[in-house]
C-alpha cells in the first residue's frame, strides 16, 4: 500500500475529476457505497480468485472461548470484509436500492479495492478501480454507450487513438463447441487461450495437448488458427468478423457484434484522417480469442487498447446472471472498468492548469497580520498561495517551489513600508 | 454505513470540490495514505477513546494452532486496522516522507475513516474527515492561515457568517492552576468544564463536588462563573480576553490570542455590514471553557460555529508532541478538521451548475447507431445526456429525470426521417 505525496495525489485527483465529468455527461450517475462488505457475501463465490485475497475484518467482541472454538472454523473470526472488487458492491447495492434507481440505471463506481496480492511492481494491495455500469438493459445499446464513453474519457485525458477489443462469450462457445472440445473442458481450454498473447499459437495447441484435451478438438483448433489468410485489410464489419471466425458462425451473433460496430461509428463519426495503411477506421477491433477472466461474463467482453501500450487499459462486458442473484431474478447488466492505476502512470505529466500559484518569501519577523493580509488578497485575486520563511538559500526554496507546480513569487521584508506586492515569475 | 444514491453522492463531490479547491489556494497540498495502519500504530495511546473503536483485519494464513494460542493474546489475531482518524496516518506519513517534503508542510487530507460507533442518528461507522495540518511552523502564523482558510471555504460553501471560537490548552491550564486545582486532577476538571453548554455553569459546580474536586478551588471557580459581568460588547481583542480569564493572566498568552485576532482581522477586512448588534466583528470568538476532548493538543484551540447550527462545524488545535513521536525529536503541528458530514447535511439543495443535461427519450425499435448518434452530438455540444425508452407514462418518466437533476429532453421516433432533434425545456 501506498502513500501518495502532493504532486502525484494532485496528478490522481484530475485525473478523477476527467473520468467523473466524462462519465456524468454521458448520462451515468456516481454512487457509493461502504468499503466493508459482509463476510458471506464476499464470498459467495462471485469474486472468482479474488476472494481469496479478501483482507477479512475481526469480528469484535470475541472472546477466549469464541477464538478458541474458531480454530476450528476461522470463518467465525470474520463477520466483514474490505471488498475486492466493486461488482459485488454494485450487485448487493442495487438489490438495496432498486425502488428508487430508474428503470435503466447507469452507474459510475470509483473508489478502492483491496486485495491481499504478494507485492511486486504494479501490483498494489490497494489500488483504486472506475467502474461504469448499466443495468437492466439487454440490448446492445448498453456496450454502445459504455463503449464510446470510455473512448471519449480516455480521449479527454489526452489518450487519443485508442481502441476497444470486442468478443463475445456465446462466440466462443459456439467455437468451441464447433471445434468438438466437450462442454466441461471449455472453461480450462478459455484458461489456456486467454494465453495467446503471450505463449503464441503454437504454445497454445502444445498445452492443450498437455491438458488432456479431446485430441480431435484440438486437431480442429489447431487447424484454424494455422489456416492461410491473406493480408487484405477489412475495416471492423461483418466481413472481417466472419473472416476471424470459423465458417457458418450464427447469423444473430455476427449481426450483433456487426451491430455495435454500427453504433460506435455512429457515435464518433470518420475524420477521414489517415493511420498507417487504414483511412480513420472505427476504433473497434473483433478479436475471438479475447476470453477476459471472470467466469460471471455471458455475453460481449471488451478490452481497450491504447497504441502506446502492450497491456490493456480497461474492459468489461456483459454479466446478465450476477446482479439478478441476490433479487432471485434475471436482471440484465453490462460494465466497463477503466484501468485508473495504469492511466494514471502513463499520464506522467503534473501540468497543473490552476492558474497563478505563488510563493510569498518572508523575513521571520514581518508581523503575522501582514502576511495573512497580503495572501488572502492574492488569494481574492484568484491565485494560490504558499507562505515561505525566507532561508539563506532563497534559490534552492525557489526551485522547491517551482517542482511544487509554483510558477511566480513575491517577497515581504521586515519593515517594508509599501502595500503593494511586487509578484515576479517563477524563472 | 451507508450507501450513497446518486443525488446524495453528486451533492458530497461537489463540496469536496469546492474543499479541495479552496484549501488548495491557500497553499495546502493534498496527499492521500493507505485506509490501513499496523495494529501497533494505531494502539499506541496516541487516538485517545478512538482506539477502542478500531475495526481490525485478521491476520492472514493463522492456522488452528497460533487461533487456538491468541485465545490468550487477542491482539495476536490482528496486524492491521482501519483508522479510525486521519491523525495517525499523518504522522505516519510525516515521518516516512518527511525527506520529500518541504520545510513547512501544509497538507490536506480527506478521506474515510472507521470507527465501531454503535448506531445512532448521526452517528456513522464510516464517515468523510476532512483535515488541513501544518507541519513544521511553531507560529501562530500557522494558526491564522488555519482558520482564514477554513472560514474562506465555508464560505465559498454559501456558509457565510462563520465564526471560530478559540482558547488555548495554556490558558485552560493557567486558570485551573490559578483557582487552586491539583495538576492531578485537571484532566478530570476538564472533561466536566467541555460540558458547560449541557449543564450549565451551576451543573458544572454540582459534578465538580460530587467528583471530589479540591473543595477552595471549586468555590474560587464558582466564584469566577457567577462573577458580575456588564453586557458591554467588546469586540475580540485584549480587552475581551482579559475580562473572560481570571485576573492576571500571563502576559504572554494574551498577546497570543490578541495576534490571532489581528490576523484573522487583516485577512477579512471589515466591510462594514452590520450583524445583530455587532459592526462587521472578526470572526473570533475567545471562549476560555472551549476544552476539545482530544488530549494531545498542547496550545490554541479551535472550533468553527455557525449561525444556522447549534454544533460546531469543525475544530482543531495545536498539537506539538504529536508528529515527532516518530521521529524522536520535537516537530510543531497544528490542525483543523472541517466537519464534512455535518456540512453535507446543512446543504440540502442538490443544485447543479453543470449546464445543460437532457434525457433523450426514444422508442424501442430506433437503431441504436441512430440513438448513440444523437447522443454524442449532445455531449459535443456540452451538454449531459441519459437515454430513456419511452414508457406509457411520459409524463412520470420526465419528472423522475427532473428531479435526478435533468433539464432538458428530447424525443426519438421510430422512422424519424429528420436528423434534426427538437430539444425542450423540462418544465
Amino acid at each position: 500500500m501506498r502513500d501518495f505525496l502532493p504532486a502525484d495525489k494532485a496528478r490522481r485527483e484530475r485525473v478523477l475529476s476527467v473520468i467523473r465529468e466524462r462519465y456524468r455527461a454521458h448520462g451515468f450517475d456516481e454512487i457509493e457505497t461502504p468499503v466493508v462488505e459482509e463476510y458471506d457475501r464476499l464470498h459467495a463465490g462471485i469474486g472468482g480468485d479474488n476472494e481469496k485475497l479478501s483482507f477479512n475484518i475481526l469480528r469484535r467482541g470475541l472472546d477466549a472461548e469464541a477464538i478458541s472454538a474458531a480454530a476450528e472454523d476461522p470463518a467465525a473470526l470474520s463477520d466483514l470484509g474490505l471488498r475486492y472488487d466493486l461488482t459485488v458492491p454494485l450487485a448487493r447495492f442495487y438489490a438495496t436500492n432498486r425502488g428508487q434507481l430508474p428503470g435503466v440505471f447507469r452507474s459510475i463506481q470509483i473508489g478502492p479495492v483491496w486485495r491481499a496480492e504478494r507485492p511486486q511492481k504494479g501490483r498494489y494491495r490497494q489500488f483504486v478501480q472506475c467502474d461504469i455500469d448499466i443495468i437492466g438493459d439487454d440490448s446492445a445499446r448498453a456496450e454502445a454507450e459504455l463503449i464510446v464513453a470510455s473512448l471519449d474519457t480516455i480521449d479527454a485525458l489526452g489518450l487519443t487513438g485508442g481502441m476497444v477489443r470486442v468478443n463475445d462469450r456465446r462466440a466462443l462457445d459456439w467455437m468451441l463447441d464447433s471445434f468438438g472440445f466437450a462442454e466441461g473442458e471449455r472453461p480450462g481450454v478459455l484458461i489456456t487461450i486467454d494465453k495467446l498473447d503471450k505463449i503464441g499459437s503454437d504454445g497454445i495447441v502444445a498445452e492443450l495437448r498437455e491438458r488432456g484435451a479431446t485430441a480431435s478438438a484440438v486437431d480442429a483448433f489447431a487447424a484454424f488458427l494455422h489456416r492461410p489468410q491473406t493480408l487484405e485489410y477489412n475495416p471492423y464489419g461483418e466481413k472481417q468478423i466472419r473472416k476471424a471466425l470459423p465458417e457458418n458462425a450464427p447469423d444473430e451473433l455476427v449481426a450483433h457484434l456487426v451491430g455495435l460496430g454500427e453504433a460506435v461509428a455512429a457515435a464518433r463519426p470518420s475524420t477521414g484522417a489517415e493511420t498507417e495503411h487504414v483511412i480513420d477506421p472505427i476504433p473497434l477491433q473483433f478479436d475471438p480469442f479475447l476470453v477476459r477472466g471472470m467466469g460471471y461474463y455471458t455475453g460481449t467482453i471488451m478490452e481497450l487498447a491504447h497504441p502506446s501500450v502492450a497491456y490493456s487499459l480497461g474492459g468489461g462486458g456483459r454479466y446478465d446472471g450476477m446482479i439478478g442473484r441476490f433479487l432471485g431474478q434475471q436482471v440484465p447488466a453490462v460494465g466497463f472498468s477503466i484501468g485508473f492505476e495504469r492511466i494514471v502512470d502513463l499520464l506522467e505529466s503534473a501540468d497543473d492548469a490552476a492558474g497563478q500559484a505563488v510563493v510569498l518569501v518572508h523575513d521571520a519577523d514581518v508581523p503575522v497580520a501582514e502576511l495573512v493580509a497580503h495572501k488572502a488578497a492574492l488569494i481574492a485575486d484568484g491565485a494560490r498561495v504558499r507562505l515561505e520563511r525566507r532561508t539563506k538559500n532563497l534559490k534552492a526554496l525557489l526551485e522547491r517551489a517551482a517542482a511544487d507546480g509554483y510558477t511566480a513569487f513575491a517577497a515581504v521584508r521586515a519593515g517594508d513600508a509599501s502595500d503593494a506586492l511586487e509578484v515576479k515569475p517563477l524563472a
